[in-house]
C-alpha cells in the first residue's frame, strides 16, 4: 500500500514541548505511519541536536515543522482538531478512546485539515487549548500507571490511524456485493404482505414487528443471491395464502 | 478496569539490545499496558542510568527484568512466542499484522505463558532466533520509512494486546444474547420444510439454497426475540401451505 493521500491532510500539533529528545522521536514516529505535517508551539529548544539524533531517518520532518508561537497559530486551516488527554475535563467534550475516534477523524479528514494536538510532558494541555479543539482523545492504558511518553503516545494515535485508513481502503476494495437499500426495500414490503396475508401481523396493531426484522436483516447486509433466495420463497409462499382483506374505510 | 489478569501471562524479550535509553522505553511502554515481564537477552549496557531514566515510573519493571545468555534462556517455560519482524524470511511462518496476531495470542494467553520478541535495534533478530518462535509479527508502516524505534515498536504491540484483552472483556460482559445453536437448528428445519411445502426447494435437487440461508442468518447473529417472530411467520405460514408429500420409496 502507498502512503494514502487522506494523511497529507493530518498534522501533529505538539503544545510547549520541553524536552528536544521528544521532539525527535515524534517525528520519527509519524514519518514510519505516513505523517509529514508536524507544527510546534512554543517548543523550550528547537531546533536541537537531540531533536536530529531521535528522529532518525525522520529529520525531514523536523527540517519541515511548523514553529508556532501561539496553538491558534498552529491551528490555523483546520477543519477539525483533536486534544489527547489522559483525564476528564470538568468542561469540553466526552473523551474518546483512541480507536473509537478515528472513524470521526478519518470523515473529517475527508472534508478538511485536522489537527491531532498533544500536550507538554509534565502538564499536559490547559483547559484553555482543550477548549479550541472538537474532540478529546484518550489512550487506554493501566489504571496502575497511566504516564505515556510524548512519543510513544504519538507513535500509538499515528499507528492507529493508519490502521484506520488501510481498513478503510481494503473495505472499499473487496468488499462484498450487498443488496441495495431500494432493494432492500421491496423486500420489506413483500415480506410485510405476506406476514398480514397469513394473518401474523394485525395491520391494526403492528407493534416493533418489522422494525424488528428490518434491524435483523440490516445486520446481516444481506447479498443479492440472498435476497433473491427470500423473494423467492416469500413469492411461493403467497400463492398458498388468502388474498388480502379490501381496506374498509 | 483493572490489569486483567491474562496479562501476566505475557513477557517482552529484548534480543541483544544496543541502547539502554530502549530499555527503559521499553519498560515505560510495557507497564502503561499493564506489562511488567522483562527479560534481556545479552544487552550491551544493563542496568545503566540512561535506561532508568528513561524507564520514569516504571523503574520497577527494570529492577525485576530478567537479563539471559541466550533466547532459548528468555523463553523457558513458554508455551509460545511471537517474533516482530520487518521483513518476510524466506524460512519461517507467514507474518501476521500486529493487529490481526491478536486473537490467536490472547488464546495462547489463556493457555500458558507467552513471549513477544523484539530484535536488536540496527540488525533485528537472526533466522537463528526467529526459528525458535512460532508466529511473526508485523506492525504495518509506510512504505516510505519502515524503522519504527524499539521503544515504540513495544509501545504498539502493547497497546494492541491491552486494546484486544478490553474488548475481550467488554465482549463478554456485554454481549447481546443470541439464540443457540440448538434454536438455530429448530429454525433451520422449519425453514426448509416450508420452502419444500410451498414447492420452492425440490428436495430431489436441494442445491446450496439452505446452506446460502445458514450464512445469511449465522452473519446476523439472531437474537432470541427476533428468532421468536420468524418462527411465528413460518407456523402461520405453514397453516396455508399443502401437507407434505409423502417420500416414496
Amino acid at each position: 500500500m502507498s502512503v494514502p493521500v487522506v494523511l497529507d491532510r493530518f498534522r501533529v500539533v505538539l503544545a510547549r514541548p520541553s524536552h528536544p529528545g521528544n521532539i525527535g522521536a515524534v517525528a520519527r514516529a509519524m514519518k514510519t505511519m505516513g505523517l509529514s505535517r508536524l507544527a510546534l508551539v512554543a517548543p523550550r529548544s528547537f531546533p536541537d541536536e537531540e531533536a536530529t539524533a531521535r528522529a532518525s531517518g525522520a529529520v525531514d520532518v523536523l527540517e519541515k515543522a511548523q514553529v508556532c508561537d501561539s496553538l491558534d497559530d498552529a491551528l490555523a486551516g483546520c477543519l477539525f482538531a483533536a486534544a489527547l488527554s489522559a483525564r476528564q475535563r470538568d468542561l469540553g467534550p466526552q473523551p474518546l478512546s483512541v480507536r473509537e475516534a478515528m472513524v470521526p477523524l478519518l470523515a473529517a479528514g475527508h472534508q478538511g485539515e485536522v489537527a491531532l494536538v498533544f500536550g507538554n510532558e509534565t502538564a499536559g494541555l490547559t483547559n484553555e487549548e482543550v477548549s479550541r479543539c472538537q474532540m478529546l482523545l484518550t489512550i487506554p492504558t493501566s489504571p496502575d500507571y497511566r504516564s505515556l511518553n510524548l512519543g510513544a503516545a504519538v507513535q500509538i494515535v499515528c499507528h492507529e490511524l493508519w490502521q484506520a485508513v488501510a481498513m478503510a481502503d481494503g473495505d472499499a476494495q473487496q468488499q462484498t456485493p450487498r443488496a441495495t437499500l431500494g432493494e432492500m426495500a421491496l423486500f420489506y414490503d413483500h415480506l410485510e404482505t405476506v406476514m398480514r396475508r397469513a394473518g401474523f401481523l394485525d395491520p391494526a396493531r403492528p407493534g416493533r414487528l418489522m422494525l424488528r426484522m428490518r434491524r435483523l436483516f440490516g445486520r446481516a447486509a444481506v447479498e443479492p443471491e440472498e435476497l433473491a433466495i427470500l423473494r423467492g420463497v416469500l413469492g411461493m409462499v403467497a400463492e398458498h395464502l388468502p388474498p388480502e382483506k379490501p381496506i374498509v374505510e
